[in-house]
């Protein structure tokens, strides 16, 4: 038996489960008790301040994304000068892609928006839950992290077979031709989780900056006090840079990945006439949800002695265990003779997203030994701990490369065995394998995402507790939440990077299947003979390195990884200078709040950081979608693919150094605070010492590699395939 | 006129020049004022440590030199299944390339161990010329660093031209099969180069921290005391990092530019039958030593008030000047037609390293706005300083990279418009055009290098001002050398890069060309036809990104660049360990070290940073010669190659960023210690506060990327070409 189009209308069925769920999930937490009336003042100004936030930031991206619809239109559709899907002329394909640009923008804003609405409203609750038993809050926080979790799986699924639908519906139900006529949903989302990662990134680090520099080093206050002006500033952007960032960054990976499959589905549906290979994709997010949603429900502690992430993990395997079995089904019902070829393909992914798991942890974990050798490394002083925390950083870079060159290859050669069965070239075949392969990392996205939002609610949670002078237990029970929230944060991050990593080549060869496209129908047009568009065709898909303009896309392509990180990490360092001064003039003009007899105006603190995250944005924004097309235009589009592939291999490496610096670095310092460093004596080293110092500044400088640069690179590396496969057409003359 | 063949005999007409004025350098330079007998006691110990680690640094080289040579034989000559030269045996092949390594790497260490031994001669006739007046040191110095440019220069020539010449004649005057059998020479020159490189920079960053931290943080005593254990270590390490390090660098840049270039000159000889083509790079390396020579003779101060980077300056534009000139003069009385391109192309070149040197200036110097921004950024605190640091690093990245686009584009495009003229393919007169910009670069190399070794020298001669009780004057005269000297290390350090930039694309492309030469003749020995061999060279030729074995290959190739500046950092931390333990046991042994009633024990110290950096460097070492020949031999010839671009693409980049960051803190740190930030009423900050910590913390950090990795990474990228070179039979089935 062999299923197709009948499988059309599972994806809805998915999506209306999630978004019930989702809805069951919001209703759940809403109803939960809001405990005390501090509590809810607090939470209150953070709510306030986040929604604030919220609104100037969406403002902004709205009219960046109106502008850029209408650039876009007019662009692809006068230098489509080509016919690129038999059909349409060149109006109506700018016209549409314009729509699905503002579509994928839309949908990605509404997730995160609601998203982050439902984390502003648990922390209050996480934190009143925290009274009956760690337990209950951690129920309550990852619930009001898997609203974010489903609605973003959700509506990006609804994007791409909503557009998908539509558009074949529009013209005459060619499946083959629809894959390519929503190429702009996926760049509408990468366009707003591009300004959404570094509008919240910015944030969230002037904000934790400005907090810590003044608040703790000059004033002497623990984190988190109320006295702090900047405090809320610093709850808020917990939640703009984690929960609507990430959001946006797997909305994103979905969309994107969704719609490169297709597309090279599009080949083997030519070869074998069956439509299975096109809608493989969204039947297994669909299944990806029920998986993740079966997780969710599992993921609850035992007993107030259960550590929380035990918990979380169990939930995740769960998620893993029930996607692998969900794959089995799904291949053997849709793919005939050769699905345990490409079972084994998504089987490959699901490991993959799991060794991502296991590497972050290893590498960011303070129990393992690499975070324990920077520790080890501060008994001699603080140079050792810096020189030797950047060398492991460094290597913490090879693990991941070589899993994601083990997954590439065997999902590949998986594939490819598939061949003869199918009578396609190798190349066709093995290229659907590592398709599948992201499929399957990509399955349990929800749970995953309901993880990382779980990060900055519990984040929250504990600074309520803290702020409403709440007893020391219940801190000590948020503490134990927040730390495994700190771990969740790190994973997706891990999660986020392979999953980019193993979508990237998929996305070239999307790339290149469009510009065979353009090309094959643009020479059609003009007349030309087969072998000449034969060798046309064959130039255009060769990524030849030795060739000029190609190495110099390749070198661009790294460049713009190294200037992208140097803008947004400079957008972080200017937009904390604004707040630091904000917080020092509120010290200095009114000394009553240091006393504790005045309140901090921390409306003002708030306003600053978001003006200031907001221009601050533009910048690394701007160069990211305008160099891309100048190389494409200026140099032709294999030098832009060239830049596409060398632009996300060192985007991998840059994120991942990035990611991990900050997370061991964060750790480190935790274990040194602790007082864990013993000399020989057993007398506790470091503590208020050089080389705490030197761990604060270790902190410092992951601070905005973690939750600026590093997150905002992710986003990079899929804005570069997107936006390649959107202006394709203008490269091509 | 069309001269070829005849020029044969300018290059040892030029070495003889260059080694007859080193040999007068050193004449002159021995017979100089030795100055008081303090002086010369502290001279005697730097010497001694300097002549220890020379002798077990390469005693170490030579026995893995020895082994390496034996594994090249037994690989080459088994592996070359292929006939990859007619009329040579792989037997004979394989111990011709391991001879021909050695000689580069005994050609290699011999003027690195001359450079040296000048060099630790020199600082103490540079420390008693400064009684005389700075302009009178200034020239000592130089000249005394003089001698190890002309010798690097002169060497590196003479095993090109003389293994060239010997391998023509041994094998029937073949004059296009004779660059072929010259590139284990290359393999010779990069492997010393390797482990030069990074041995010097692992000990003398070992010994700098060590210094620093017991002696200057923690006993609260003066750089160069001579109470501090560590001191002679110190500036030992001076020297073999920054002199024999760069010196067997730049070796390994002009041997491997020569040979490339005379590779790609046998196509452009098959297609006109003029010798010129293969010639030409050992003729203009010839002039360059001319050029270089009137530079060293025109560099000196006008009077002891003029700076000496004025009086450096000049000189070097003395060199560019004269290199233009004999850069027309060659390419017209050689290149026939097509000399005005080719001429052009070496005007890019040259342009290229003075972009280069100023590039280097604009992000280290303190007077423009990267460094400026820095330093105005540690006024809110430590936590900005060192964001906006990274940030300012970050981006130091990106106009290097323009230039080596527009060099490499503008050249190839000159080049290419030769094609008609000569009737070779645009490819290849193209390729020809970058290689001869990689050459008008390289010429002034012998400069370089001069105020490269200049700056140990002169850091040298204010340590031992600074330990003899010299009067005060006289350190202000070696201070203001010894920040000249600053400068023009980071300018060498820039300028190799930049080279081994440009070289690069000349390297793959002989690679390419090696590659196809085996393929053909392999393929002709196995009688296939004309047209299956067309068709192997063409798939070997292209090395397309877009196949799984390529991507993957690139991924390593980054990824390679992360985990040996990982390594080479980390072994610096272990070193710098070592150290920190020797020189605090000292202090607590002997309390008269402290009081100055006893001397400490120099020789305990520099014996320790010998036998730590030698252990430090073989793991590094040993990851950057395997890990290349694995990926070529399990996933082939393209694969390696394109290893070998992303990597070189990467190791750029990595090295800029390593190599600024560390000139930009250096020089940020100087700045805050002078009392230079200023607060809003004109009162100094930071000198002792918090953000002094930070500057410490950035020059830290800064101290083993600059010194260790960065080189190191220059070295690296080039190894990767070379060993790709030499192994490229193993790769091929």
């Amino acid at each position: 038996m062999r299923l197709g189009n009948e499988l059309i209308w599972l994806p809805p069925a998915a999506i209306l489960i999630a978004i019930s769920f989702a809805a069951y999930l919001v209703r759940d937490v809403l109803r939960r008790d809001t405990g005390t009336p501090e509590m809810r003042a607090v939470s209150d100004v953070i709510y306030e301040g986040a929604i604030a936030f919220l609104r100037r930031q969406y403002t902004t991206i709205a009219l960046l994304a109106l502008a850029t619809a209408v650039v876009i239109g007019v662009l692809v559709g006068s230098f489509a000068h080509a016919i690129e899907v038999k059909g349409v002329t060149p109006l109506q394909f700018g016209i549409e892609t314009a729509i699905a640009f503002l579509i994928g923008a839309l949908l990605s804003s509404v997730s995160g928006i609601i998203a982050m609405w439902t984390a502003v409203k648990s922390n209050v609750r996480v934190a009143a839950a925290s009274r009956y038993g760690v337990d209950k809050a951690l129920t309550v926080a990852l619930r009001g992290g898997a609203v974010s979790g489903f609605l973003v799986v959700a509506l990006s699924l609804f994007g791409v077979w909503g557009l998908f639908q539509a558009f074949k519906a529009l013209h005459g139900n060619d499946i083959a031709a629809a894959p390519f006529l929503i190429i702009g949903l996926g760049f509408g989302a990468s366009f707003v989780a591009l300004f959404a990662q570094l509008g919240g990134g910015i944030y969230t680090k002037a904000a934790d900056v400005g907090a810590d520099l003044v608040g703790k080093v000059e004033q002497g206050i623990p984190e988190d006090d109320p006295r702090n002006p900047a405090v809320i500033a610093d709850l808020v952007g917990d939640n703009v840079g984690d929960c609507a960032g990430r959001g946006a960054d797997l909305f994103e990976s979905t969309v994107a990945e969704n719609i490169g499959a297709m597309i090279l589905g599009v080949a083997l549906y030519r070869a074998t006439g069956s439509e299975a290979w096109i809608l493989l994709p969204l039947v297994l997010a669909s299944f990806g949800i029920v998986a993740s949603l079966a997780g969710v429900l599992v993921a609850r502690m035992k007993n107030t002695s259960e550590l929380p992430m035990a918990a979380l993990n169990r939930g995740f395997f769960t998620s893993a265990a029930l996607s692998l079995l969900f794959l089995g089904l799904t291949t053997w019902l849709m793919l005939g003779a050769s699905w345990l070829y490409f079972f084994g393909a998504g089987v490959v992914g699901l490991v993959n997203a799991v060794a991502f798991l296991l590497i972050t942890q290893y590498y960011t974990e303070g129990i393992y030994r690499p975070v324990k050798s920077i520790i080890d490394s501060s008994r001699p002083g603080p140079a050792t701990y810096i020189i030797l925390g950047l060398s492991v950083v460094f290597e913490s870079t090879a693990l991941p490369v070589l899993a994601i060159a083990a997954a590439l290859s065997s999902s590949f050669a998986l594939g490819a065995a598939t061949a003869g069965i199918l009578s396609v070239t190798t190349a066709v075949a093995g290229l659907f394998g590592t398709a599948v392969a992201t499929m399957g990392m990509l399955m349990p996205a929800a749970y995953i995402l309901a993880m990382d939002t779980f990060g900055p609610i519990a984040d929250n949670a504990g600074g309520i507790v803290e702020m409403s002078n709440a007893p020391d237990e219940l801190r000590a029970g948020t503490d134990a939440l927040d730390a495994a929230g700190n771990t969740t944060k790190a994973l997706t991050k891990g999660y986020a990077v392979g999953s980019a990593a193993l979508a990237a080549f998929l996305l070239f060869s999307a790339y290149l299947d469009k510009v065979e496209h353009i090309v094959r129908n643009q020479q059609a047009a003009r007349g030309a003979t087969a072998a000449l568009i034969e060798a046309k065709v064959r130039a255009m898909r060769v990524v030849d390195l030795g060739q000029v303009p190609v190495f110099i896309g390749a070198l661009m392509g790294a460049m713009l990884v190294f200037l992208f990180a140097s803008l947004a990490i400079r957008a972080v360092g200017r937009a904390a200078e604004g707040m630091i001064t904000e917080v020092r003039r509120q010290f200095r003009a009114d000394p009553g709040i240091m006393a504790g007899t005045s309140k901090p105006d921390y409306r003002q603190a708030v306003d600053i950081s978001t003006r200031a995250a907001l221009q601050q944005m533009i910048l690394p924004g701007v160069l990211a979608l305008t160099m891309p097309v100048a190389v494409g235009v200026i140099l032709g589009p294999t030098a832009a693919a060239s830049m596409l592939m060398v632009g996300t291999i060192t985007g991998i490496l840059v994120a991942l150094f990035m990611n991990n610096s900050g997370g061991a670095w964060d750790n480190a310092k935790k274990y040194v605070e602790m007082g864990g460093v013993l000399d020989e004596n057993g007398v506790a080293l470091c503590k208020g010492s050089e080389c705490h110092d030197a761990a604060v500044v270790g902190d410092t400088v992951g601070d905005p590699f973690k939750d600026t640069a590093g997150p905002s690179l992710h986003v990079l590396i899929k804005l570069l395939a997107t936006l390649t496969l959107v202006m394709a057409p203008l490269f091509i003359r």
